[in-house]
């Protein structure tokens, strides 16, 4: 079975054959359907390297997702998967830890995979244009932007939430709720991650209330990973000083400190209140369930493969998407008021 | 900056300049290093038409995941990306819906993305010898195995775990402890999925026991999703028949149970016990913990693209794995006995 064949069984050209096989948009819809069903029921392979002489460009867009462990990047993932698919394009993804650089990782994937875009998921927040001069392609920031780096505006794109008032908020929801001695589970206070800028609403929260700043309530777990926040919460029981509720930076840290606060004779809400930032599914259905503020994950990946589609695409220029999140309240803060 | 100029700059010639481009073997380490060197260096863009005449094969591996709130995937697919990755391929993945047919579009990415070769993670057990026509490469079904279909071994690969065998023991666990009247939380008992087969470990387990098989004690939430067993465990409850322990098929089933266990006012372990199989991570850090047989997330997604390579590389033929689950003992069965 050769591409001529296929051709005499459909009727068509073999030209016409050969933009089906690479996806061109110029064929009717009729030949399209018409040569596609020939193909399935003859069981044809196509020639590699013969369709390679035809096909001019690649249609890969890359993933590059940074923390592998974070149980909040799956629907997003879904979500760019699925947008990137629609379009007629290819996702290529790569996992690397926090530890790695994934701007080299991105630039990387460029060059092996001859990427038309990229999508970065999780990355650092501190980009400087010399380290972006690796990149040759657009790309788009989900999850975060340039706060701490020096790129203009129009070097680059991001879709996130506004870390710093989300983190704000959600201190004021304990805050609303009569807790004055509340607890910071993150990350690191200074990595200029989003562990950072969260970490920077709670202290802007305590500010605004009046409520004095006390560093023994900040407690780093050195990673989002639930493990490392378990091990941390365990750790500052340890130190014996009071606070009525705690802010955690992401679902599943909070997840892992209700483990250890139970473990430390404390019950959540009656003891110590939580709330967090992401709104995983899961977090709805553990004991008590988690009072936390929602992302609009589906709506982050979307908009991120739109804004990079534009611009692969000539529509559009580099541009920045703030989302809102929405509370959820679950059973995991006591009101004190 | 041409080709012409990274092979000047670089001091190799132009067609060695193209084999790097092109992650062909037959480059030294020395070179394709300077080569890189220059290349990063230099911001050089590589011209896609002209590369593509060299190129001739693809190295597109296929995964098609079935399923897509399954949070049980989200190791494996780390792990099979990892693995096709450290192969030098490249990944391409699709997520579909359960009521949606993973071969149809396992052959369709096979046209369009010119695969070398596809994972099915999550598929039915019922595959016909006429329906894997529609598939002309080699293929590795993870996390199950063709148990309702007729082909022979030799037509296709595996890797899973005895989906019946391990949920026998997870029966036995909880007949060990005492328990008697025990529940089976399933999907559906018919639908020739892993559904199907733990449904009937469970069935010949409360036989060899000697145990009364009583239709009332079977839960069928319909899919694997989180909401749809607590809604199934919620109705249930709502029937008013007794039972000590419940059966669940997954790990986020059981999370599901055992929300709608509480709100019927049900404690876990003291009133009802729970035990599944999965092994999430997140399920040791509800209240209580989950007791589960945790599958070998990694050694499932390594050992599937494992044995895919070995096919696409000519060094092996199709072949069968069965790999063994681990009794994580949490706080959510209660000793009766």
């Amino acid at each position: 079975m050769t591409i001529k064949d296929i051709a005499k069984l459909s009727g068509v050209s073999v030209s016409t054959v050969s933009r089906v096989l690479n996806n061109r948009p110029d064929v009717s819809e009729v030949c399209r359907s018409r040569v596609n069903a020939v193909i399935q029921s003859s069981n044809y392979i196509p020639n590699n390297s013969a369709r390679d002489l035809v096909k001019t460009r690649s249609d890969a867009i890359g993933l590059v997702v940074r923390g592998v462990s974070n149980s909040f990047y799956t629907d997003i993932i879904r979500s760019i998967e699925k947008s990137i698919d629609a379009a007629g394009y290819t996702m290529v993804m790569r996992h690397i830890a926090s530890c790695d650089d994934e701007v080299k990782c991105g630039a990387e994937m460029e060059r092996e995979k001859r990427l038309r875009g990229i999508v970065f998921l999780g990355g650092c927040h501190d980009y400087t244009k010399e380290r972006i001069k690796l990149l040759n392609v657009p790309f788009v920031c989900c999850s975060y932007t340039n706060r701490y780096g020096n790129l203009d505006d129009d070097e680059y794109s991001s879709v996130s939430i506004a870390d710093e008032d989300e983190a704000y908020k959600a201190v004021n929801e304990l805050y609303r709720n009569g807790h004055r001695r509340i607890a910071a589970l993150i990350s690191t206070p200074d990595d200029w991650s989003i562990s950072q800028l969260r970490y920077r609403g709670y202290r802007r929260a305590l500010e605004e209330h009046g409520l004095p700043f006390d560093e023994s309530l900040v407690v780093s777990a050195g990673s989002f990973d639930i493990k490392d926040a378990y091990a941390a919460m365990k750790e500052q029981l340890n130190r014996n000083c009071d606070f009525t509720a705690v802010f955690a930076i992401a679902d599943d840290m909070a997840i892992g400190a209700m483990k250890a606060l139970r473990e430390g004779g404390k019950r959540v809400p009656e003891d110590c209140s939580v709330i967090a930032i992401d709104g995983l599914t899961v977090s709805d259905y553990i004991q008590p369930t988690l009072t936390t503020l929602c992302q609009p994950m589906r709506e982050m990946g979307q908009k991120s493969v739109e804004i990079l589609l534009d611009m692969i695409e000539g529509r559009g220029e580099n541009r920045h998407l703030t989302l809102e999140t929405k509370l959820r309240r679950g059973a995991s803060v006591k009101d004190l008021s």
